[in-house]
């Protein structure tokens, strides 16, 4: 008997309609002889409300108190999912993320799982029951609060959990079909990916495809979890994300996986900089004192009369305001002439591990950018992917194009979006 | 510095709002130098549509579940509450009733408190913060489970920690200004009562009154903990409720406390039954076994010529089907001719230790129902109450009857209702 984790976000039970649709498929895993495990995210819109609740109350949220308020939300619904389930005649046992013995550290609204203890979980599966886990939450070791795990939380319990229960696959259900070689709100053409591997999976993440979060692959590749990415509203198979194919399905790995886009960063130009050595270790250590994650980062060549040169970095939006208060901040002591600030700014880029082998690829993208009339303005490469930053409204016609020159397109539209924004 | 423990209700609590102006107020009890534990129920109506959410899903929500969905609501309200006390440059940290040590039997939906470990509350409070703690919620000991405490369940939690903490006073804050000698909804010249003795509020709560629940008030006369219950929307005083009058108010024991009415309960009556020993033992056995709680009971005379008798008894509408299902099962057994349901009952209670000294007590009772041409169906008595069952319809007018025969009226129309049903 299979030990099965399945994962549903907000979207599938985002109602009572939708937590009892949600319930008749876990009963089917059950009756397929396997263990389930659910891990289940709050209702549609629930988190966002409670944020709103808490902003009105007061204007800055305290990290232990906001984290006791979100996991109120996951409380309801996997409550609710057990009760659905019993009431289609089988046992379930809900359980909060403490009681499921999911440990982290004490970084209230961002915790990392440090542990994972799934006794009660494992000896309420051994009772026959179907477990029900509060997804995006956990305990602190040192101070036993409340916890949660940040954005993709529910991800992220999921995968740890299967890792810590040895589960034979971790499914997570959403609002998709699968990862698609494009996002198919702007690729009509877009296919789902049978099987990624976990590398190529990681740099989509990065680069910007929504369906699963880097920190929830990066875990299941640690551990060698198998992924099972599908949608709760139909009963097709999804993309399988592992390192080796599944099973019987011998599927030849692809030349490229797919091309992800992103329009949620910025770009912040540091113009002036004496180009000598520590400049720009000084830029980056004042980005990094105020806790700024950065993306991509070119310096340009500098001007040999001036002996000053610039450097351009990009970052998410919602970081822009305090980057340029840093390095605002440490102006005197960096020693530039000014900032720029760009958010009208896209990246897009291309992934996949038969990049390392193929030295046409670069050339290929850069051509069917150049024939879509799309400019570049930054570049940055790894082993398996090409990224560039263009202008935010050139997008959607860069990805279709690349999407089109890698022979990526599907014969039919078969993508699908049923509801929200399934997270 | 004393330490006091304030309870607020749902309609307190019912939005931003609310909590904003109890924050105020909590930060005021702590600006007079004590150390506050606040005690706080689910914001307005979510605890029914939480309810209501559950019997969408199922018809028969299971226990534990339930609970476990229940108790989200108060995690909301306490985690709020605690950023907003925050929000005024106070320090605050909320407690679940796990947390706060409320260790409970495992009966769920109605849990009774075995025992509380404040020890992480006294360690919050000696830091100088304020505890915030949820309400109506604690953790089986043997299982670990979370448990609700039923109705009333956060007046019980306020009066637990108060008991556990040695705390000076339990403020119980509601949506009306302290016990009234009857409901001001029904009399209009209903008195606030400024002191009570714990028996008699034990008589009023028995007998309908609905400000305190009898449990609540029980806890606190076995601890000796004076409750203080009063208007979280007015300043004013409101009723003490203690063994003794507190403090420097020499405050005389009234002989009548209050009148007290009751229209949630149904009458049975088990006609034809065999006047011999053992016949009401078995009808009552049959009632005890279904787990139902009666009130009163009265047996007819025995007509000699039959040697048949009837037997009536009380209980709550909500118990009645179950109740006549009972019954009828063990009809052969216990052998009557037919059974009577009478929903359309009140019943009204005189309350008040004086009644023991003063004799002439019951007779002005029934003489002030007889003028205000109300007919007495069944009687029963206390040491220090009278209660009698009349049509439903009668029973506004015969609580202003009995409320003004024994000089309980005030001269002005002093009741005032602010918001909602405060439970």
């Amino acid at each position: 008997m299979g030990l099965v984790v399945q994962k549903y976000g907000g979207s599938s039970v985002a109602d009572a309609e939708g937590i009892k649709r949600v319930a008749k498929r876990i009963v089917e895993a059950k009756k397929n002889g396997n263990q389930v495990v659910v891990v289940v995210s709050a209702m549609g819109d629930t988190t966002d409300e409670l944020i709103d609740l808490a902003e009105r109350v007061s204007p800055m949220p305290a990290g232990r108190e906001f984290d006791m308020l979100l996991t109120a939300g996951e409380r309801i619904s996997m409550a609710l999912l057990a009760m659905a389930i019993k009431n289609l005649g089988h046992e379930a046992q809900s359980f909060t993320g403490s009681q499921a013995g999911v440990i982290t550290d004490s970084v209230h609204n961002k915790a990392r799982i440090i542990d994972v203890t799934p006794g009660r979980i494992r000896e309420s599966l051994d009772k026959g029951n179907i477990a029900i886990v509060a997804g995006f939450q956990g305990v602190s070791q040192d101070k036993k609060d409340i916890t949660t795990l940040g954005r993709g939380g529910s991800d992220t319990t999921a995968v740890a959990l299967a890792a810590a229960l040895d589960a034979e696959v971790c499914e997570i259900y959403t609002d998709v079909d699968g990862v698609f070689t494009a996002d198919p709100r702007v690729v009509k053409k877009a296919k789902k990916i049978d099987w990624i591997s976990f590398e190529d999976m990681l740099e989509l993440a990065a680069s910007g495809s929504k369906v699963l979060l880097h920190r929830c692959v990066e875990y299941a590749r640690r551990y060698n979890i198998p992924i099972h990415v599908r949608s709760s509203f139909s009963g097709l198979q999804g993309t399988w994300v592992s390192s080796e194919p599944i099973g019987d399905k011998k599927v030849e790995q692809a030349i490229i996986s797919g091309v992800a886009h992103d329009t949620s960063e910025a770009k912040i130009t540091v113009v002036g900089v004496p180009d000598k050595p520590g400049e720009a270790a000084a830029i980056f250590r004042a980005i990094a004192d105020a806790e700024i994650n950065i993306d991509m980062v070119v310096q340009n060549v500098s001007a040999a009369s001036t002996g000053l040169t610039d450097i351009s970095f990009t970052l998410p939006k919602t970081e822009g305001r305090k980057a340029i208060d840093a390095l605002e901040k440490s102006r005197s002591g960096i020693g530039f002439d000014s900032l720029r600030y760009d958010d009208q700014i896209g990246k897009i880029s291309l992934v996949g591990a038969g990049m390392k082998t193929n030295p046409g690829v670069t050339a290929s993208f850069f051509e069917a950018l150049s024939d879509a009339g799309v400019n570049i303005e930054l570049i940055s490469t790894s082993e398996i992917r090409i990224s560039v930053v263009t202008r935010k409204d050139d997008v959607p016609e860069a990805v279709r194009a690349v999407h089109t020159a890698f022979g990526l397109d599907s014969d039919t539209d078969e993508a699908v979006v049923y509801g929200g924004t399934g997270r």
